[in-house]
């Protein structure tokens, strides 16, 4: 099932309301049917002790990946909220940004399970940084 | 067992090293044995795209909380990495600022078992937003 | 707000038809208004392999405890279904029965979220042996 | 790198004395380096209120698989205790019987990073009915 240009449209307004992605940084790479790619850099404003991204960045680019996922495949009048979430944090996130690949694994009228893999990526290098799984719902007009 | 003054100190100079903290404005409120609580105030940059504060902001404030909590509890020369961290999302996260309890449900030498809550406070109400479990890992030097 | 007689009944009846418990050996203790207690005994044939009780046994009798605690808050005529759950494993399940009590965090009409502790109770000591949190479906008739 | 007979005899040792294997009638398929296979029939004493396999059996089978492929990236004499596990259960477990497949994700001396895929297979279809997500932790002698 291919994305419709209303549905890219949609996902790209609500992503431009999100204050928080503007204060990362955050852009959108791609958006498929069940699968969003976003970005954000790791600048001097996003760091934790170690001097990595913090887990607020990468589970916020991953949380956002994924619910555009689930927005994706979902009517147009739909909007859409995060339920829960967990992240396994895998590396350090030490590189010039981060990507997030959100995706569904199932999706439902009801609720829409998902998936995010974190990379932390330089010029040479692309490490998987965190796998998240969580679940979506659907919020329609009434 | 009472908190030493070089914990708490070891605390706050950890906690002022994460820039992402100081983006989100983020202020230690109260250390314990066990126990941190910290508030972040929900500002203009911070926001999802339905106008309450994003759920990175919670979970950041969540796992920094419940992160220093577990810190709180190892030895003085340890340093604390997030292995994995559940999220679930309770309700909009609407009002003035947040404020997040970590506490250690069951420490170890290789694992530390934490929870932590977030709260949305305004002047006149206070609602849980999430509740979060997570494993921390001590790091110690070599 | 207090428990029907119809709801009580209700939860035996579907409880009764969960082979699985009767494998187990598991029984219900109490039914209350958005939480339910469970047992089973730790015995021969639910063994891992250091001898204690083994973690299915454990998440079963959790898992039902807590989606019997949301089935105690929903409409006489709904039935619930687990579709995700977390579980911390805290201690080794060691003892003569395991007990669970499963309680709502928060109701709602789409999704029913759930926490449950598990215990491991021998004649002199009574030690928490999980912590999990999930979220239940209410299934409705068409 | 590939599996030393002396690590695949350890894990059929350690299988056999899961007595909850046992009465679950499970069974190892294949047992490769950070990959192991299992199966259970889905009977008449393993099943929930609807008819269909219990979670119990379906969170069983997947952490005993996710366990062991951890158990098989380690050291011959290392033991393995799961500390936390998530499943997401995605379509109800009806079949003959349910196959879990345990992937390594991340391995490492204090941590393994572990991932389950349970299916209920019958002779025309294979579904997946779950996927998990977890924390095994190695238990080295004193």
């Amino acid at each position: 099932m291919s994305m419709t240009p209303e549905i890219s449209e949609k996902l790209h307004e609500s992503f431009a309301k999100q204050s928080m992605m503007s204060t990362f940084g955050a852009r959108i790479d791609e958006i498929r049917h069940g699968q969003v790619t976003l970005h954000a850099p790791i600048n001097e404003g996003c760091m934790q002790q170690h001097g990595f991204a913090h887990a607020a960045l990468t589970f916020g680019l991953g949380d956002s990946a994924a619910g555009y996922s689930a927005l994706s495949v979902m009517p147009l009048e739909a909007e859409v909220l995060t339920s829960e979430m967990k992240i396994h944090l895998l590396a350090p996130a030490k590189g010039e940004r981060l990507e997030a690949v959100g995706k569904v694994i199932k999706p439902g009228k009801r609720l829409v399970i998902v998936q995010a893999e974190v990379f932390a990526v330089s010029d040479s290098t692309r490490t998987q940084v965190a796998l998240m799984t969580g679940t979506m719902v659907p919020v329609l007009p009434k």
